[in-house]
């Protein structure tokens, strides 16, 4: 019962009834919509017995949404305490979607103060731990989905990445996690911070325990038309040829070992080598993948963005519930002060510019042998595994593509192994090259870190989710066997 | 020798060759790039001469281009001074991809100081006028285009159209203009006023004589792939089951008659009428479309884009020049204070709920007959025909598709006629509803304005650019036949 196809088939040949699954995934959870699930759950069954056909091809699959999300009668509350007991009017597009395919909604989940952190705490629902060791974080800002996906409290969580808070908590949790292109998943109503501010911009992604309900998940949203609904989704829908294309012939994957800034942890290093040498030995090609010469522009173009406004928007939210600030939190908001509308549209002329650049980049990445331009990029989603709280710092590695709006998937690859990555073996006397670097070095511990999950993140440009998701299942079969 | 298919026929059983077309263009124009012209031209003989193919399917066809697109060793003056004598460094993606297509640009085109107006005058270039009556404006801010295409100066011109730039000078012209949604053809290269907004996104679109080479010239560009040049491109293919299914079928039209501000000349409600009773007696549905509930919000929203920075992008560049304003743009800049890019985000919100709100109204508007959504509106272009230079005002009818992104073609229709449009028999005695009601009806004159063009506006959804130009086709052949 871990997977759509498979809830799906138990469904429909009677093996399972829909109450029943959303009973057991119930039971995982502290969370609010139980009788409306129950209700909803009971209803698919009696259409089921009724008519002897599914509702539609989500039908019965429990799923959990993220805090921002509005869903009808209930808070979307961001962890702002100034939002709490305001219900929502009416359903976010993808609730819609999801209720009319079929799907369950069993809860919502946390996230952290301003959403734009990779922790998940917030003074009004508290902190969210990792499952293995309450010490550590499970990552964000989708946070509240990777620790309950990790304990099967759900078998999709939707959430949001404007900087790798969807790929960050799965990578930490071993999930897996699509952050597509603005415009492919339906946003409108789902709050944000920073709301309207969408030249860097936020998307949904879902988040699951195994490639095949990502890529459902996906499929089945874009299927259902979201333009239609949506007047910021564009009129794409699913390609299955391009999702096929990719898994008939070597790909060419551009690895991106290290951005220059943050040097990536051991274990992290080791498994990103092993994918690539499986990738050269099944026949792929593998291109280094060098991001000295622009990733440092996109990311300081981008943090220009967040603060543009010289926190005006995140300060209003806490201030209005009267919390006091996550100390990240206060950090961002007094970082600088407001620009003017000219200076943002400059800001905007630059970003364009850094986008025209990254892609001639990629054009120009063509391999000596095959003649192909690079597939996709094979890159570490964080320069560390899960760490205890409060102590992520770097989010080059993810970030840089919410810059660019491509499209980027969080896959699981191995585990940090206390034998194989121990600091004085790996590298024994490293110097860092500056102060967040030697910060991350000197939280390395592979004692304490030893069997956390590792991720490695799948990069493919604008709009390419089909040919992400392929080159994924690609690479997921090379890593499983 | 009037379209690009008739062109690529001619050259290919060498009729014609592709210098001596050059030339007959060349012929028309005031302009300036004769020389390389005729340099390609004959570079385009020879390689058909050697090769008994063509180097692509624009293969000699001669084009324009408003000063905007950067064509590598020119200026791109926007019509400002102070851009003069700044050669290009490369070309636009645009300019680029239709040299590598075979198409000759011939000359670069007129348009007016700021860009932000429907008429053609600026201190570098002068003033455009109307080719049937040089008191009259050609429309505009694609000014030059329209005049030098309705004097068979260019088979196809390039404008760019962000309150209906591309679609008032056709409709003054008798011309075909299309202004595609957001995306869809490459705007990078491509300078701009108020360059960096980008939530009311001005838009590159073709100009021509005839709806095939619209047509052609749209899809050539979009089969050459521009998203994988222009960052800002989407990656939607020509879909021609969508341009052939409108083709085949009753389609359901929406008949916005009147947007409740600015009343249309008789000859406009006239015309309008006589195109959808032509639909109706083929069988296609006709609905009203009533703009009344939110036009005005839309308009309202998108004024407040262009003036956001307190004019200060326009000032810049007036001021670099040292030259006098055109009194409506000093009217423009001086129009309200810059806001902050907090508020800038809250317009951005209101932005997208009303085209939340637009889509909705599109859905719900559902044939009772057919049972089918709107295909899409029949609607005017202006109130009025082309009208004595400084005349302009009301742009309403275009720019409300800007703010939606949506798809819209201004299609001729048909033309003033003095004797069935007199002011005193169409309306005898019209009160107008507000002032500029008032300044639009007191400059009506059938007999000035006799013989002038009329086109309608064909408008789809978002990224509809197939759906509409098919059924711009339709509605051609009944209205002219």
């Amino acid at each position: 019962m871990d997977n759509i196809a498979g809830i799906i088939t138990s469904i429909s040949s009677g093996v399972v009834s829909a109450e029943r699954l959303c009973l057991s995934y119930i039971k995982s959870l502290t969370e609010v919509l139980f009788d409306v699930a129950l209700q909803r759950a009971k209803e698919l069954d009696q259409y089921f017995k009724e008519h002897r056909t599914l509702v539609g091809p989500l039908h019965g699959v429990p799923m959990t949404l993220k805090d921002q999300f509005d869903v009808k009668g209930y808070d979307s509350t961001l962890g702002y305490v100034g939002r709490a007991f305001k219900q929502a009017s009416g359903d976010a597009v993808l609730v819609a979607l999801l209720k009319q395919l079929g799907a369950v909604v069993i809860a919502k989940t946390n996230l952290p103060q301003s959403i734009m952190w990779c922790e998940t705490e917030n003074p009004l629902w508290g902190l969210t731990v990792h499952p293995e060791n309450p010490e550590f974080t499970p990552g964000g800002s989708t946070g509240g989905e990777s620790a309950l996906l990790s304990l099967c409290g759900s078998v999709v969580g939707w959430g949001t990445d404007i900087g790798g808070s969807v790929r960050i908590p799965a990578h930490m949790l071993g999930l897996y996690g699509l952050k597509p292109s603005s415009g492919r998943l339906p946003y409108h109503g789902v709050a944000v911070s920073t709301e309207g501010q969408e030249h860097v911009p936020s998307v949904v992604g879902p988040l699951s325990r195994n490639l095949d309900s990502l890529t459902i998940a996906t499929k089945t949203i874009i299927d259902a038309a979201p333009w239609t609904l949506d007047p910021k989704c564009y009129p794409v829908p699913w390609r299955n040829d391009a999702f096929l294309e990719v898994q008939s012939r070597p790909l060419v994957i551009g690895l991106l070992a290290d951005d220059g800034v943050v040097k990536v942890h051991p274990p992290i290093a080791r498994i990103l080598e092993e994918v690539a040498n499986k990738l050269r030995n099944a026949g792929h090609e593998v291109l280094p993948w060098d991001p000295s010469d622009n990733h440092r522009e996109c990311i300081e173009t981008m943090d220009e963005y967040y603060t543009a406004d010289g926190g005006e928007d995140i300060r209003r939210d806490v201030e209005a519930g009267g919390e006091p600030y996550i100390p990240h939190v206060e950090a961002l908001v007094n970082r600088g002060q407001p620009i003017s509308v000219y200076a943002y549209w400059q800001l905007n002329r630059r970003k364009l510019a850094a986008q025209k650049s990254y892609l001639d980049k990629w054009n120009a990445a063509v391999s000596p042998i095959s003649g192909r331009i690079v597939d996709a990029l094979l890159a570490p989603v964080m320069p560390h595994s899960a760490v205890p709280h409060r102590k992520c710092r770097w989010v080059g590695y993810t970030k840089v593509w919410n810059f660019l709006d491509y499209t980027a998937l969080s896959l699981p690859a191995g585990a940090v192994s206390k034998n194989l990555d121990s600091r004085t073996d790996a590298i024994p006397s490293y110097e860092p090259r500056n102060e967040l670097d030697r910060w991350n070095w000197d939280w390395y511990d592979a004692d304490s870190m030893d069997g956390m999950a590792v991720n490695v993140q799948i990069v493919g440009r604008k709009l390419e989710e089909e040919k992400v998701l392929g080159i994924s299942k690609v690479i997921e079969r090379l890593i499983k066997h």
